[in-house]
């Protein structure tokens, strides 16, 4: 921590600093400059910042250490690579999640498994338990939906990823699914960070639509911290003043985790524009700035689907999608898994 | 729904887009400008917006029904006044709910207790349940503080309003708070709203820190269509690119909110500013700007606060501040209570 | 500067690095903790911090200096009272500024001024040049604004402010104006600072819509390293996420700026809000957390304004903010000039 | 427009509105629904939606028609091509322009000019007048700056790019540029737009930080309605709450863009990313997005750079992203000019 005193701070104040310091177990050492002087403290000590803030004489504290550890890449060089059954997630290949918002039906999820991966995806995607801005919206099968995207996924050997919205359901779904999907609005939902990482599974973890690169990481971190090693991020937009868009797809994001943490980082084009034609070529975008993989929504018929309709490529869409990105592979010298 | 047809638009496109509408059971007319030609659609059904939008001819569709209904001034003209034992929240008052962020020992909570039943506070606040954004600070003392904070409130006579973080202490919690809080990062945690709704006791609904004015709302409105009629909301500041102040506090939001429905509007200072110093000057605001009351922070002593000890008022700090809000609330013709 | 290093830095790159600084002309000092390792480089070097950020082994930089000099409480204590003909700006009177959007004819302003002066207007606005978004609005009267403006100034007693739009208007405009506005869309328009600044004259400078509370006072350090002392700032909303208000009035910038400067700071809660009902609440709130004055707009006639007419208060309803801007007066102990 | 009405707007009110529609221009009609009654307005008749919100017993007012026209894709189908020399912008070519931030010296320009035309680049850009946003840093040549671009641009047969600052160096910088470029923070100077615009030369606009698109297309039918048929738009990141990037580099806005209106469309990585290793992903992102081109800041020696020096790619690593652009061409379908 670096404290900067005002210019003016008497040798009292600044010895009463010093000691507040020392006695928080920091090492504390002045500098002493010709425009300001300022303390550093270093040390694993942790404290609310705004107290040293409240020190007479004090102008400004500035953090230093990275308050999330497990998710760093100074703890672990090297790229985490998740494993879900055979697939690998992370490292030189980039990897394509799909299938459709909800589950809404066996014959539709069962055709849209088919589609998925005829298209080349390697994990079927479907929620169950859909978290719904409108009380009055569609909220989705519950468990029927679990079985039978389980059944889809047994069928066309895809290991299955859906969202949990609450730790009610954590016992049930983890006799279904492969990864658990955390939704941008419960990225700051501890308790069920919490529950989830308990469980040890790998975690697909959705950035929150205000949430700053350091707080995902921390979130992240929550989930190491109860248990979970496999947490896969997965940017989806934030939220800005542009209102053309839903959201923002913050693609310079993934250059930056990518040097912050080990984790691998995903990208949903779909939630991410809100709408079919804008999917392409952000999926495109997203993978070409460094994506480990995408998250897409498809459905075999987008106008009959209860949610999220509009965002949904295509069977013939995805495999158009699917036949850009090996061609896009070699130039950025990646596998499409 | 206003449909804004392409300049260029077939006939038979129009034609489509028209029975398109009347099939999902829309009243359709169709108005002709110089410039532009739309359709406007009335009628109490719901359709995602963008299935119109995908239709060939179509250029932008704008929604023009409110999404919630309970929550809204429309339904219900006069103010709601919510009941807390002998207190009333709305109308023409401005309540003052004071305590410490968490409840840390008997002796400190008892402490503030006293302090803000003597400066004038209505309702005792502490957190007893902590949702911290590091899994490695302290998470509050769980029912043990619960009972506490109970115990401080029957002393001194005062209602006790504390934060519920998840699903599973909604039956412990029951036992003991006279109005839950729901904070403003599970704003969006529905399976929350659901649980807590249908327990029926007065709710304060933080605002999220990246939630639109109308999210706000439809959370408030998820509260009210699962059985809670006593919804209070509280702006706590939202996220921008200001980073000199933890958050900007939404101060506009007020009136804004009380012409669009007819719930209270509290604000919260200390969590809109995070530290002391800014307290006074934006609670005084708040209330000028036509809050019907505030959340405010009190600690006995702030400096050995286990959290958010900074942004806590001294009990001195909160007598001048209530006093300053009795020379105030003449001036805006409404009563401190 | 703060140079944190990474944590497996080698010896010969943190020597390369403390020469690279060393060479630039700062003094460093190494602190070394458990955690992290830091290089403290302190000095009147100015230097862009990403050129030490892309020296190998070095993780982050982290600024310590303020970049403006002129502006801050560092270098004058106590606050800055700008001088206006018989006007104060600052210190412990409370100002307000008012007047119609634009100079729409000698009528219009005279009726104005009558009615800004006996409500108790210190101060004459009104534009005579108009950035205007839109090529095809209304663009101003031009100097046969300028006359009338000062006209109506002159007959009432108040001297006058108006905005100017390019260094073009700038010679004309001086012979006229008793104090400078540059907009919010300007506020970064360097060429215009340097010389507005050169005529010494005062200035109200709005925040920007998107411009941190640093980057509005560099713009001040603009003004002031040119040539003028007299620097008046005025906050008028910044672009938020939010859609329901125009803008987002930061009011929590107030106390910020007023510790960070020693300059006046003003209010607009008309170009704030947008709509003439959220002024009266505004402004109160802006004077209870401490703004030195406000700046608000009145029209004799809104229904027939050229520009921003629903934001425009009616003379009966600035008479009545002005009289509870007095009965607010004492309890912030303040007095309204 | 589209004018909601109250619930329980009464005859007279109702009447009213229709009337005030009226005489202002408008056709009006009535669209009575269960939830909500409209009215429809249409017509060219320009009109400050506020005043019709004022009207009694009207909800809220929503604008039907866009604000800009010669931008827009409903008055042109096809894109426009720009010309500069035997270059062309826009269409199916995606085009480079390359340079350093500033002009330094002879040396340096012609240094850079030989490299980014051996790379590939079909332009230079250069800054001679530099907008700062201290008033402390360098401000760049002046006029020596724009010969010593010409000559490069000259040598290496090159046309040039540079940005102007304000309305006083139209006439200079006319007799030496290809290409006019108003920066972000220029980019609501109406001024500045009017008079680059009637200049009839091509510009490029830069996003400002906190435009919308639609703030962005209307200070392009500014350059247009002046005079300037050949506006280039260029995205360069907006500002949004995340800090760990200088600005977020929004993609999105290119397909949104290329649908509303028929201009070229460029991103500027290295502004919109600030540092160095980050140009190279997001350049690659900005192409498959569907960007017209990218403007790339490239210098012989960064670390001896004035400024920006930090973001901008040694004339290998700029040489690289050529080649990796030439790959990536044919999967999008474009040729690389």
């Amino acid at each position: 921590m670096i404290v900067v005193l005002k210019q003016n701070i008497s040798p009292e104040n600044k010895e009463h600093a010093r000691q507040f310091l020392s006695r928080k177990g920091f090492s504390v050492r002045e500098i002493v400059g010709e425009e300001e002087t300022i303390l550093g403290a270093v040390g694993k000590a942790r404290i609310d910042q705004r107290e040293v803030e409240l020190l007479p004489g004090v102008d400004r504290v500035i953090p230093i250490s990275k308050p999330y550890k497990l998710a760093s890449r100074e703890l672990k060089k090297q790229d985490t690579i998740v494993p879900v059954g055979r697939v690998r997630i992370g490292g030189n290949r980039v990897v394509v999640i799909a299938g459709p918002c909800a589950v809404e039906s066996r014959e539709q999820i069962m055709e849209a498994a088919q589609a998925v991966r005829e298209g080349g995806a390697v994990l079927l995607r479907g929620g169950a338990f859909k978290p719904r801005t409108s009380p009055y919206s569609f909220q989705g099968l519950g468990e029927e939906g679990l079985k039978l995207l389980k059944e889809a996924g047994e069928k066309y050997d895809l290991p299955i990823v859906t969202e949990i919205v609450g730790t009610d359901y954590a016992d049930l779904m983890n006799d279904y699914v492969d990864v658990f999907q955390i939704g941008a609005r419960n990225m700051q939902n501890f308790e069920l960070l919490k529950r989830v990482g308990s469980l040890g599974k790998p975690v697909i973890l959705k950035r929150g639509l205000s949430a700053t690169i350091e707080e995902w990481l921390m979130a992240a971190e929550y989930l190491m911290a109860h248990g979970s090693d496999n947490v896969i991020l997965c940017e989806r937009g934030i939220r800005t003043f542009e209102t053309y868009t839903r959201n923002t797809l913050d693609l310079s994001a993934i250059p930056v985790v990518k040097k912050l943490s080990h984790l691998p980082v995903l990208v949903d084009p779909s939630h991410g524009t809100g709408l079919r034609e804008k999917v392409h070529p952000m999926a495109l975008a997203a993978v070409a700035a460094g994506a480990d993989g995408l998250m897409v929504e498809v459905h075999p018929h987008p106008e009959q689907a209860l949610s999220d309709g509009p965002q949904s490529l295509l069977p013939d869409q995805f495999e158009k999608l699917m036949r850009d990105l090996q061609a896009l592979s070699p130039v950025i010298e990646r596998e499409i898994e």
